[in-house]
């Protein structure tokens, strides 16, 4: 058996980084990008105005007031998007829109609310200092200075980035084609006739989400009996995707057969346990170079376990060079009772309260009780050991992946 | 000028949840219930053994050791799915897979670690208590308990509630369809030649980004030139839809003439400007029934109007009834300068620190500048008034809306 950190290495480093595509904007969304990407152009583009208002020379308008106001001739009046052909000279003012490029001549902007305005002149009630509500070029951003770096995630703030410097397409790494094998003679796919003795396959449909709500596309390749021949036919069915996810049969029960065929097929593997509760019996290695996972059998361990080690080789596979940010650190909320051997990653709640992050983990756990995971938002790791890890200790949690 | 609260308050007021449809789990997935949806099966299905081992009667095992191991006759080899026509009697046992259902008779279960197995018998080396490694039927979840509640979002853990359920299609609130239209003749669409003075159109891309990101489905219905038959057409096409948000022209300038249009149109206004900094010109009410946003027209007040009120707009029209769960309460990290009228919505970073949710404002923030937005995670809403909101206070965040 190893352990968990040990395990969580191992995958990544056997994951490799697929290759880029091309994608529009829409696409890229929620991809990493493929290179860095530099400005093209400064952002503001132009000195502008940050008001609507009068362009104007602030050395007009010293100690102009409401009690003493001074008057300019305004020799403009330019819309946003019109670009002024006039240069501003002493004693005069340009009326201004928000955004508008600043006219030549002017070093400043006073808002409209300050003004008083006749049909070719406006009173001003302001004296503004140099470089009032003006917005200079490339004060935000320069020009090739990189706006986006390689691997990083393509959200919402970086497609507004890129958009508003002319950018509609760019490279960035494929989503993973992952293919779901479920197995076990035992198994009854849903919205279909059930047998005694039976249960209905969820780790299918539970893997598909999760694949899905963590970028992948999911691929449910059904249900393979306990045979060796069916086995095998669905991992090389499996083949033609990125990676499998395959659920059942890797403990040491004798009807456990997935392992023996995976070692038939040559496959190389990682390795097999880790010293988790749930998701002990978990094997993990590489056939013909694919990444495969052999997930426990109980659905919930499936999901400890994608959480852990499916959902970086997922990211990783997808470039991302950013930290996970779903693992985080919070303080019990509760004693909870350590196991000897093995760290538990425990369903729990993360609340925040005055400022503290609070995790309560609940109450007894098994790994064939679904309720525990409606209700949860994070897992919480309890380190293994004698006695019982403290309230008010600090743990690390990963939050649960969702897609809302 | 309005209050936020008493804003987000009016815009989900005047927003209403969206048609229900059937969709299979795949669809399901990111929408909300729009039932309560009972259990049809108990939870363990069965009483089931926790383990790969022996199916025994406890009494007959008392005193059990490795020094004074019992013998028992082996009935039957008893494989997952494969259910026992046979009932157990005094002395004997069976042999049992993790997940197979518990024969008749039997009333616990010795793992095949304490156990040593002969032809047609095995010794015990160990002394189980009654039900031990007996996961009894329904103890998890009993028949027709509510396993999801009407509102809730479809995440991964009911996913696989659902088709362990043997359930592969629900009623789901629709998501719902937004018309996303930008305006301004000083725009231009990314990706095509810019004239001098002009700026590439940010917003709507930005905004198609967010509105997939929060589980809407987004159109892009381009650029509304400033001019009122111009916007009115768009307007018209935007009614096609569920909600339109529109971005630019409804600030007190010359030649923001969205809101006359809308009021021509005959619009039910149900406010105008907003009391936080940034995305002060803020106008919100319906045409035709329809939710309409007059969004600012700086992208990243379109941003911060957006998670602060599109957001709960979107999720109210999905049906969710749960709490915004990305409304949350942290410690701010340093003093930040309160704005003496409106509250600020600072991008910020929330880091987690020995169990503390720490919040740190970005530096100084225009809504021009697009660089915090790429590094801020959240958005930390720091109150109004005189002098600096204190390093250690409590403040709300907003966790932004990304879709990884």
């Amino acid at each position: 058996m190893i352990s968990l950190d040990e395990a969580i290495k191992l995958v990544t480093e056997n994951v490799r980084t697929l290759q880029t595509v091309r994608a529009n904007l829409d696409d890229a969304l929620g991809c990493a990008s493929a290179n860095d990407i530099r400005a093209q152009y400064p952002n503001p583009r132009f000195d502008n105005s940050q008001m609507d208002g009068y362009a104007v020379i602030a050395g007009d308008l010293a100690g102009a007031s409401r009690a003493n106001p001074a008057t300019l001739e305004v020799i403009e009046d330019l819309p946003a998007g019109k670009i002024s052909q006039k240069k501003l000279g002493g004693g005069q003012a340009i009326r201004i829109m928000t955004g508008a490029p600043l006219p030549h001549g002017a070093d400043s902007v006073v808002a409209v609310e300050d003004t008083e305005r006749a049909s070719n002149s406006v009173k001003i009630f302001h004296a503004p200092s140099k470089g009032e509500f003006v917005r200079f070029g490339g004060e935000d951003i320069k020009i090739s200075e990189t706006i986006i770096g390689k691997g990083k995630m393509i959200a919402p703030p970086e497609i507004l980035a890129l958009a508003s410097q002319g950018i509609d397409e760019i490279d960035v790494v494929r989503r993973p084609k992952i293919a779901v094998i479920a197995t076990g003679d035992e198994l009854t796919t849903p919205g279909q006739q059930i047998k005694e003795g039976c249960i209905y396959n969820g780790s299918s449909s539970l893997l598909v989400a999760l694949v899905k709500s963590a970028g992948g596309v999911a691929f449910d390749l059904g249900i393979a009996r306990d045979d060796s021949k069916a086995i095998a036919e669905k991992l090389c069915e499996g083949l033609g995707f990125d990676m499998i996810v395959m659920t059942g049969g890797v403990s040491a029960g004798d009807y456990d057969l997935n392992r023996g065929v995976l070692e038939k097929m040559g496959w190389k593997e990682s390795f097999w346990r880790v010293a988790i509760r749930p998701g002990k019996p978990l094997a993990f290695g590489t056939l013909e170079g694919k990444p495969v996972f052999g997930m426990p059998g109980n659905p919930i361990s499936t999901m400890t376990a994608f959480e852990l080690f499916v959902y970086p080789a997922i990211k990783k596979m997808m470039g991302s060079l950013e930290a996970d940010s779903r693992r985080l650190c919070a303080k019990l909320a509760g004693d909870v009772e350590r196991d000897k051997e093995r760290e538990q990653l425990l369903l729990a709640d993360l609340k925040f309260e005055n400022g503290a992050a609070l995790v309560t983990a609940h109450g007894p756990q098994s790994s064939a009780h679904l309720k525990p995971a409606l209700s949860a938002n994070c897992l919480a790791r309890i380190p293994s050991g004698d006695g019982r890890q403290p309230a008010g200790s600090s743990v690390e949690i990963w939050s649960l992946t969702k897609n809302y």
